[in-house]
């Protein structure tokens, strides 16, 4: 474990703590004591994670501008003490709020929230790091903006800034959050601002129009790296749509998934639907809606076939459940539901949602209630209008109870924090071609792996593009159960292994997966470190940080 | 001029000259010595421009596979032999087949010239840099692929790689062609390889299908820059859809701009229009079909206000002229048609044609024929057949006679060869946002800058993106003129500074820009030469490629 070794290096290390001393009390000059976490609770805090250990920091350090993250970097630079930019640290399943050590420098954006700009006409924003989705949300609606965001589902509270550096998507046309950024501003680790894109230039006019800038483009640098501490972004919006109709789609059957998906390409690559749509297993929209059936399996794991056809019955669901929606003029919105059907309509059933249609049903629900009857319809009601909200970009709540699948016994009351919940959470995401094949792939190696160590898979597979699949399935345990624990840590183990043998590369990872990334060649993991060398030759920035061949101490 | 400098320092050189001819040996056992060219035509040949001045290489190397290229880097790293990648030479107006500067060795890599793979159902291509427009586009028509591909104006005979590492776009849904690339293979100056996204595993399953691999995004390093030699990418292709109905619209008035582009803006906002919309000016459109009226203005210049509303009116044109198309379902495409129709129709008249249109023309031309009439509509149907091309991504050489707008005399028989038509061409392409009022901006910088120096501003704007608007006007000059020639590069000069001083920044630039992109904070430009340094720590590589540092000698 590597915090043991650190305790181990102690001794030695007592003039590295004096400058380590010393360099917090720089930090504190730069953004002011009260900015400076060095409280034992706090750090403990903030080192809890979703994963199977608890990485604890040295320190929180709390900046509110762009000027004291550059003094921030400074101090810790002179000091040699590694920095860990996070957003809101609300990166579940993914590292949350830790570093992939203990022992760094957390830099904590969190006050860093401003909306700097938005721009009705072109439809952007540029937003710090510490904007929330929930924030950047209320805001849009607020003003009368006329803009539509896109959200993840990691709440309200997540990060619009840190979920777009490590590559996550939503659900509507901007899923794709890294596609849909322009331009970013970012202190490096010499403390210099570099501004990508146009940004660099005075004045310039399209900076948050037109990505590219001139010369090399550097924006992806600083995605999934440690290049540096991106303090802001531009970042693409949505104007609303004159329609938005949500659509969702059942598959009774197992073997549907390999038709679905691949009917779902064409009507990608066709642009008939141009949103991220999700295919989930029963298991992934249940881990949503309610917790793993303890009682009702006598505690035993994986769960029996029959409790999970049981299950399935009783929350409709099928064996895949499509889920997706449809934005633009009347017209467009028209023509796509009439080839929707054209071309899915004969073999399953598509039901479409949209507000008049909710609207109608719980007028319906109000009148069967007044005759005590209507409470399922209300039921369905309430979901078909959270579901529509977050195809409509608005964050909930709603996908964190997932995160809880399989906690034991009573939640703390209010809203769901995964750490607090004890939530065990190790996403495993690869990567496949957008085939109904390549998909029946995936779910041969996930089942049976899941299975062994006495998992169930939860999947969703998600067309982030016209021709890449992700599929996100995760590891959920109760961190209480050490036992458990040890076995989801296994079997991430074995799921990235066989996964990336069979040439399925998770889009992203928390830091256990860091190490495993270096396979093959390492052309360009060694590249990667040389350009990471050449703006921070002392590796202060993010030590680890998607770097599989980062010596963890 | 770097030519003559070159020359005085040739006895100080001695060694170094030795040290080339050693090189260049080396070279030629890399490559056969059939495939190293020294010979002094064909060296001026390659040195030829279309900018002010020709600019000849020390040699030219022709490497057909990638070991090839690496062996080439190699001997060239061990001799301090600077390398300048050229796919198929034909990057006109933006530097030819030209390095920066003299004295640097040519890599052309058009014998490598295979389309390595063709995906029919994930819709994608993995090519060399040698593969042309036109061979690709056969590829796909001959082999029944079902795919469609983007073109760009330079002709069949330009490469698809060398377009895409500069930025350049076409006319489809997939215009902008650096985001439809998915994965490189690179050269890299110490002769490693290295490949991006997930292709630097063996047997990843979504090299092409997922752009962003996991970890840091590099593919923005390799376009314009000299980081690297890109001796492959995956190129994402279009389905060819059921419908595609081009639409045209004249302008009348010139104040018609300004709505004109807020309406299409807003029409991509609204992905009611999803591929690049062109709008040129009436002198735009007229370069493509003819050349500047000597004739007629008794050789003045610039182009006197009545014979432009004189040509105006004989050639049918408006003040602006925008072209594109529909792609999608036959349902998407007729209602995305009605929308068109709401929002332009009650003030523009849309021309839509499409195959079945063209075709109905084309019949009442041959029945008009028999009776001596019919040539106009000919014209037209010849005309709409060839924009039609454009618009499915079928390269052609119709634009390539708007090169030679200014050339004097015939021009040498067969296909237009600008280089041997003469013609000179500097393309200024400053990026503005989408929006009617910054469009109007552009044109009071421009058009009374061409004035001031006897050009006329041959305009586009490109709705590259629904937000960016990149507005591509060139220089057009006679180069057996020296005083067209100075004057040309005075107005490039003056048009760069003053577009660049109002914050509209090129999206690309040839030669004679480089050094103008340096401006205000130096961070951007150092960083990329210190990432450049960390890759290519001699400078091997493009020496002064987009790098408005670098003192040409």
């Amino acid at each position: 474990m590597p915090r043991v070794v650190m305790k181990g290096a102690v001794e030695q290390a007592r003039p590295q703590e004096a400058r380590a001393r010393r360099a917090l009390a720089a930090l504190a000059r730069a953004v002011g004591t009260e900015h400076v976490v060095v409280d034992e609770d706090a750090l403990a805090r903030y080192g809890r994670s979703t994963g199977p250990a608890d990485c604890r920091p040295l320190a929180v350090v709390r900046p509110a501008t762009t000027e004291e993250v550059q003094e921030v970097v400074r101090a810790a630079a002179r000091a040699g003490l590694p920095l860990y930019p996070i957003a809101r640290g609300k990166n579940w399943g993914y590292g949350d709020a830790c570093a992939p050590t203990p022992g760094q420098v957390i830099v904590d954006l969190g006050r860093m929230n401003r909306i700097v700009e938005v721009d009705p006409e072109l439809a952007y924003c540029v937003i710090e790091p510490g904007v929330t989705q929930g924030q950047l949300c209320a805001y849009l609606q607020e003003r009368g903006t006329g803009l539509w965001m896109d959200a993840t589902g990691a709440g309200p509270d997540a990060s619009l800034v840190g979920n777009t550096l490590d590559r996550g998507f939503g659900h509507t046309p901007y899923g794709d959050h890294a596609a849909n950024t322009c331009g970013m501003e970012v202190v490096l680790a010499d403390g210099r601002v570099l501004r990508t894109g146009f940004g660099h230039y005075a004045g310039a006019r399209a900076t948050s129009a037109y990505r590219y800038g001139v010369g090399p483009s550097l924006d992806g640098l600083f995605q999934q790296s440690g290049m540096g501490i991106v303090t802001r972004i531009g970042l693409w919006l949505m104007p609303a749509p004159e329609a938005c109709v949500g659509y969702f789609i059942r598959c009774e059957d197992d073997a549907d998934l390999e038709p679905m998906v691949d009917a779902l390409r064409r009507l990608r690559l066709h642009e008939v639907l141009r949103s991220a749509i999700h295919v989930g297993n029963d298991l992934r929209v249940l881990s949503g809606r309610t917790r793993y059936p303890w009682e009702r399996t006598g505690g035993v794991t994986p769960l029996p076939d029959d409790v999970r056809a049981a299950l399935r019955r009783e929350h409709g669901l099928g064996a895949w459940n499509v889920a997706g929606a449809l934005y633009g003029t009347r017209e467009c919105v028209a023509a796509a539901r009439r080839v929707m059907r054209r071309e899915l309509g004969r073999r399953w059933r598509i039901v479409f949602v949209d507000e008049r249609r909710l609207g109608h049903a719980e007028r319906l629900a109000r009148l069967l209630e007044r005759v005590g009857l209507g409470a399922r319809l209300r039921r369905q009601v309430d979901l078909g209008r959270d579901v529509l909200k977050v195809l409509q970009g608005v964050p909930t709540d709603g996908a964190l109870p997932g995160a809880c699948w399989r906690v034991r016994g009573p939640l703390p009351p209010g809203p769901i924090d995964p750490l607090l919940a004890n939530a065990g959470l190790l996403w495993v995401s690869p990567v496949a071609p957008a085939s109904g094949e390549a998909a029946r792939e995936v779910m041969d190696i996930v089942g049976p792996t899941y299975r062994e160590h006495g998992f169930e898979p939860l999947v969703t597979f998600t067309l982030i593009t016209p021709r890449a699949l992700c599929c996100v399935t995760n590891v959920s345990f109760d961190r209480r159960e050490p036992e458990e624990a040890a076995r989801a840590a296994a079997c991430y183990e074995a799921l990235v292994e066989r996964l990336m043998t069979r040439g399925f590369i998770p889009y992203r990872t928390g830091p256990l997966g860091f190490g495993k990334l270096a396979r093959g060649s390492s052309v360009f993991w060694d590249v990667a470190r040389q350009l990471k060398a050449a703006l921070d030759p002392d590796g202060v920035m993010s030590p680890g940080r998607y770097d599989p061949l980062h010596q963890t101490r």
